[in-house]
């Protein structure tokens, strides 16, 4: 059967593994949304907007553990998808992303969409390649999907002439064989042991990627149990599994200088899918390197390199037990709050209602902040969070969750300064009646800025700066705003108020929104 | 006095002639947000999302002629604008960016919101640069600003490590020199006036740029009275100056074949701060360049070339008169039309009810594309259009024109489709109360796109497809959008309702939309 170019990726993309396809496509990219519609076992899910698009594909990524493909339209298009491309590519997210460009003879007359595609996509692209002619593009295809599936997992990003999308003649190509995860060299496990079995005071793994799904976290337990070293985990982590009887890991605090302090009598610190911690911006006179001065560091694993293996290696190495420790009891505060909302009221509502197997998309920032602590002994579940720090990310992530997760409630903790980057994600819950319960934390605040101003030394702030931070004149009005985009919404101001409209927006099965008032 | 390195680039950017900042800062901004606060003349705007503040200066930039600063959060922030930055970029308009970067010794750490700053920049970017220290930082400041007004006008870009912005010790810097408009070469004209005179047949000016100004149409029309030659503008035009009184001039077909077809018959073009015409988009078996075959083409001034100069020395070359030709008279449609709204209907209402002096933000798509001939023989008026082709810059770009002209009403022609890219920017609108009337065509579908489906050879697309165009699953509620963000609006699904609801926002200073269902 002959094909055209489009035709045979997206055949290609189906037999390497691909059933689902995140879209905002245009002109350029017509033969692909052909292509797609032909291929009976590619869902498509549209996005009103490229931001959401991409970060629905990072939540996706995350919880599936496989790509999904983005569509997108141009250079214009992807640049729009690009700061969730960054948080996924900092969270490991495996994404490939389909951009159309103009047919390659029409590049030469600069028409008004033109611009450097292969430069916007740069920045956030682990692997980047643009087919030749409608023959290789399938075979390009298949290497964007062993490119995407790279442990972690990796950004991936194809660009398709629209002519060869169009061009007949085409065939699939045979799906790239993957390569497994690396793993860390011998060297590093002896390393790691002897750091901890050494070291003259605390200790601690610091743990970051996939380190913290369930398994490698039972092997951190064992090894925390063999050596009494304390289990933290990077501030914001892409996907953390944790709940009553999983592992329990500690959270090194947001601001540099509460990092710092938290870890300053660490004697020695074994790092394992991530870097070792810094703080998230820079401040005048204050740590950006938070380990202690003369802590012994050693790298058990990077986030490329298999953190499973590394850690059950270290752990026999140490000879721990079978049984690990820290593991959490089920327990969760007493949720019997009243009267106006606050952060930790808020926190108690949430963590009494979670359900079991949920999965959390936490953007909440200030706001939240309570959240996270409250929920450690709620039932089991998955806490993604902002890794990359691109605000935007929460509602579409929560949003790509739900289409790998169809069979798990999935919450969004969303804060309504960071909500409105993407608030279009809501209208594609609506659309695929996503399980996805929307809690918007309203302060009318970008809050966190505020307390930055002063840490970056600025005295006496006036009106003006003050009110580049408020997002109070005009209100937004998040009931309103969730019902225009197909939500359904309710307005919570009092802690009863709120546990009655979660309780019931949980027990929806479909998408909910809850707005409640600070 | 001693200032800080933000200080003084904020001192040194007003003694240039920047007023007006379009914001969405961040922890790396905060010095800056500080140092605007302080500049007693710099009006500080906030934008909820990062394409709306571009968008908005990008509408500033088109109609002061001078650049506002856009201030925006690190790589990430910055690739959330690009799309309205490239479309800046094909306008013409002068934009000066300042983007917040990491701390120069804080970039080692590679933190989570860590990327290639110059990486995003540079496909959108005229001119980059990163200052070096506090001290380099204001004359940095000062050379965006020469860059940005180079003729028509440029992006800008200006990275500032925090540590730059935060450290004491820095001065402005004087103002740079501008350089004027360059000038079209004599041969340029004696070309084009050869080629217009010697032409055995139709002849046209091809107009794009500032050419589309009063004063150059003008001249324009002095050429067309000497010479018989059809003025003929760009598809997408910046800036166009039209109405009742001005030198009218066509439009050039959307589509390739039509455009194609319509310069037909010409022997000579002769184009004017633009390219000769192209297609928007390629298609199978369809023209990209779309001047016939030996037709004579002469460029008389480039889009960087001052093109009412080019056009003045022409027009007197051809020994034209002083009265232009095609001077439009004052005339619209009927606009006792009743019952249920269509394209002609809105485009009469559009056409009876539009004020003098009002700027148009036209990013109607296929639901508009009655109302700009309809409002040929309107109230003169300013009208932008989508010249860089990325979609969702109709709102922010008539709030940004709204703050460049307080004392003109601008009206939002938007699709609802594009419209949702960028719909933060209603919340700016209500904020600083601009008088932006906002008209959305809701048709519940990227309608463009079922056309270019076919037209790129789709045979029976399947329901996939079809789903992938369409907007109505949920229905949009651009009502509750509006009011959610702040903005009263009313819906109207006839004639009648939209002439009253029009006429109301139209007659209200200050923000208001108008959904219109077709």
């Amino acid at each position: 059967m002959s094909m055209n170019g489009a035709e045979a990726l997206v055949e290609t993309l189906f037999r390497s593994g691909v059933d689902t396809c995140f879209a905002n496509p245009g002109t350029s990219e017509m033969q692909l949304v052909a292509a797609i519609d032909g291929q009976y076992g590619m869902r498509a899910i549209l996005g009103l907007f490229e931001g959401a698009v991409t970060g629905m594909a990072d939540g996706y990524g995350r919880m599936a553990d496989k790509p999904a493909i983005t569509l997108l339209h141009l250079g214009p298009g992807l640049a729009n998808g690009l700061a969730n491309l960054h948080n996924a590519r900092r969270a490991g997210s495996p994404v490939i992303n389909v951009v159309g460009d103009h047919a390659t003879y029409h590049l030469q007359y600069n028409s008004p969409l033109t611009s450097d595609l292969a430069g916007v996509a740069r920045p956030m692209s682990d692997w980047l390649k643009a087919s030749i002619s409608e023959r290789d593009l399938p075979q390009a295809g298949a290497e964007a999907y062993a490119a995407a599936m790279h442990y972690p997992g990796r950004i991936a990003t194809l660009a398709v002439p629209a002519n060869h999308a169009w061009t007949e003649g085409s065939s699939p190509a045979a799906p790239a064989a993957l390569s497994a995860a690396p793993q860390s060299p011998d060297a590093a496990i002896t390393d790691a042991a002897a750091a901890l079995r050494e070291a003259h005071g605390p200790t601690a793994l610091f743990l970051g990627g996939r380190a913290l799904r369930e398994g490698a976290l039972e092997q951190a337990g064992r090894i925390a149990a063999a050596t009494g070293a304390r289990l933290i985990c990077e501030t914001f982590t892409a996907r953390l599994q944790r709940g009553a009887g999983r592992v329990a890991v500690e959270r090194l605090p947001y601001f540099g200088e509460q990092g710092a302090e938290y870890l300053k009598d660490m004697k020695a610190i074994v790092f394992c899918g991530c870097e070792p911690p810094v703080s998230f911006f820079a401040y005048p006179g204050k740590p950006s390197w938070l380990s202690p001065e003369g802590a012994r560091l050693v790298r058990l694993a990077s986030m490329d390199e298999d953190t499973e293996n590394a850690l059950t290696r270290l752990a026999d190495a140490l000879n721990a037990p079978a049984e690990p420790a820290l593991v959490q009891a089920a327990a969760v505060p007493a949720a019997d709050v009243t009267g106006p909302l606050d952060p930790t009221k808020i926190a108690a509502i949430v963590a009494a209602l979670m359900p079991d197997n949920a999965i959390v998309s936490d953007e909440a920032a200030t706001a939240g902040l309570m959240i996270f602590p409250a929920t450690a002994g709620a039932p089991k579940h998955d806490w993604m969070m902002l890794a990359g720090g691109a605000i935007g990310q929460g509602l579409p992530l929560a949003a790509g969750a739900a289409v790998a997760c169809p069979d798990r409630k999935v919450i969004a903790l969303q804060a309504d300064g960071s909500g409105m980057y993407t608030l279009q994600a809501l209208w594609t819950m609506a659309r695929e009646n996503l399980d996805v319960t929307t809690l918007i934390l309203n302060n009318g605040s970008y809050a966190i800025l505020n307390i930055e101003l002063m840490r970056v030394g600025v005295q006496n702030p006036g009106p003006k700066a003050l009110s580049m931070l408020d997002l109070r004149n005009p209100a937004l009005d998040w009931v309103q705003m969730s019902e225009g985009l197909g939500v359904p919404a309710r307005r919570a101001t009092t802690a009863e108020e709120l546990r009655e409209a979660l309780a019931e927006a949980l027990a929806h099965k479909g998408p909910r929104l809850v707005e409640a008032i600070l």
